[in-house]
């Protein structure tokens, strides 16, 4: 039996949407999930709904973890915080998996703490799917290490590969380093680096990309640097919002009023293929057990998929997968 | 009398384009233009246009340095190419400033080599005028320095505040620094250090600003080095051209094709927005004189803003007053 642990007090929109998330994904999967918070807000929630109660179980934790505090100090004092004792679930192997929506920095601080890296991985990494104009691409590193080595950034790859081959069922998924030209001689000190190793792995190394064709989607991996990676993440959501934003003052005066009105439901559609809740979390790999950052303002929809996304991860035991990979 | 050269060999549209644009230029400004490239191919063009014959001169060279090439070799064999003799120009204080379309690795290599730095300055650095939904940004270092130091970076913000305040008449321009969170602590070794240095010194520095912020236009200047800053400028035009792709595929299609069609207009309105020639070339700052390197794809109303441009920055004698902030 796949257990999921679920942090219900992290992200914008706790406990209420994280709760009816993880009641949700009860009713369509053979989940069991491990509800870990304050035991009477937690419970109050749950009364709201019907389902079946042998397949969610509270596990109380009095203290919250926020996005304002220092991740290292959080981590360290708040043991009785959702996180920590989420990820303490996933380190005994209680639980399978952990999913949470609060703090990235303290996430992350936390799993490579308490959870454990898988022998030979360097540094985990957090990837996160991108939309575009084909689905998505799978961006590495999205923000867990901003000083890398090109070692870490071969293993990134090598660990990706395996994440989306299994996730996704995409075979020899074509993998491109971000890069600031085409060519291999192009780039910084890292990227150079990076491009040889890359060309020697057992991988299906396309070359370099470049940032103008990744909404493209031309590849199916795209890696970097964690401060590069986070840039191209954070910058295309705050684009795309700039965008429509800037799209809806221009259409929304004087007679285009009534055309405007006609495309609200192409508008939306679009919406929700830039929509990252339709894919589930940001899995943090390289680590003995799945930890997945879901986005701060994960609503219900986003945390089901998230536990999905765990329930599939355990059971292709891809923890074993990259281990072979990178060893 | 100000001279301004202009690379008639340079770009997509070379050139033809150019050539137009450096014709309409003088008619609307005090400009004197020495067109530099192939004399007979010149000539052949400007024989179109009725113009003040008195304000173009052409500067003839007979090679031409092509986007493939690589840039350090282009540089050094193709003497007699339109971007050698233009930067020869401008070195030779025969010219006040060079334009070129053309490759860009090449430009900023050459203009290194010949045209010479300010003194103090250790590394002159590229400025792209960034669109935003407040008007635009100025991004540097845009694609000159891929591996930078902290110090590079306050140099950068320094050189950039003098162009900003001259150029656009912003008085003590907002700068702030590209750093994957807003605290003071957040970012990697270069950021942390060069938060540090552009604290202390005598700018407007309003702190960090997250990626996904910018294109809100919060900031005047927003200051990384080459690699981040190329990938923003790429990434940036690119995910504009997907996404405005994928909203013309959800809303021509059956009957939205007819909204579509009204809203025509306000989606060329957005497009100028977002359109580069308005504002004219990108700067390559702290060089002895001004080099401007135009977008590969520029028309004349393109090069027409370059060339003002380079009138405005010679006129207010940007070259000495960064001199004097960099001291």
């Amino acid at each position: 039996m796949i257990k999921i642990a679920v942090d219900a007090m992290g992200g914008d929109n706790a406990p209420v949407e994280i709760i009816k998330g993880a009641v949700e994904s009860i009713k369509e999967q053979n989940a069991h999930i491990l509800l870990v918070g304050q035991q009477q807000v937690i419970e109050t929630e749950l009364k709201k709904y019907h389902y079946p109660e042998e397949k969610i179980e509270i596990v109380p934790a009095t203290e919250v973890i926020s996005t304002e505090e220092s991740p290292t100090n959080a981590i360290r004092r708040k043991k009785d915080s959702s996180m920590v004792v989420g990820l303490n679930l996933v380190k005994q192997k209680k639980a399978n998996a952990f999913v949470s929506a609060g703090s990235t920095g303290a996430l992350l601080t936390g799993a490579l703490f308490l959870v454990g890296r898988i022998k030979g991985v360097e540094r985990p990494v957090l990837g996160t799917c991108l939309p575009t104009k084909k689905g998505f691409t799978f961006l590495v590193d999205s923000g867990a290490n901003v000083d890398c080595k090109a070692k870490y950034l071969e293993q990134f790859a090598k660990m990706s590969a395996v994440y989306v081959e299994n996730m996704f069922a995409i075979k020899s998924p074509k993998i491109a380093l971000v890069n600031i030209g085409a060519e291999k001689e192009k780039g910084n000190a890292l990227t150079k680096e990076a491009y040889e190793l890359l060309e020697q792995a057992d991988l299906n190394f396309i070359g370099n990309i470049e940032p103008r064709e990744i909404p493209f989607g031309e590849a199916d991996i795209v890696v970097c640097d964690g401060f590069v990676g986070n840039t191209i993440l954070k910058l295309s959501e705050g684009l795309s919002m700039a965008l429509l934003g800037m799209i809806k003052q221009e259409i929304t005066v004087g007679y285009y009023k009534f055309a405007a009105a006609v495309l609200k439901k192409p508008f939306r559609n679009l919406k929700k293929k830039l929509d990252a809740d339709e894919i589930g979390g940001a899995p943090f790999l390289g680590l003995q057990s799945l930890v997945v950052k879901a986005h701060g303002s994960s609503n219900a929809k986003a945390i089901k998929n998230a536990i999905k996304q765990c329930m599939l991860f355990a059971e292709a035991d891809i923890v074993t997968k990259i281990g072979e990979k990178i060893r």
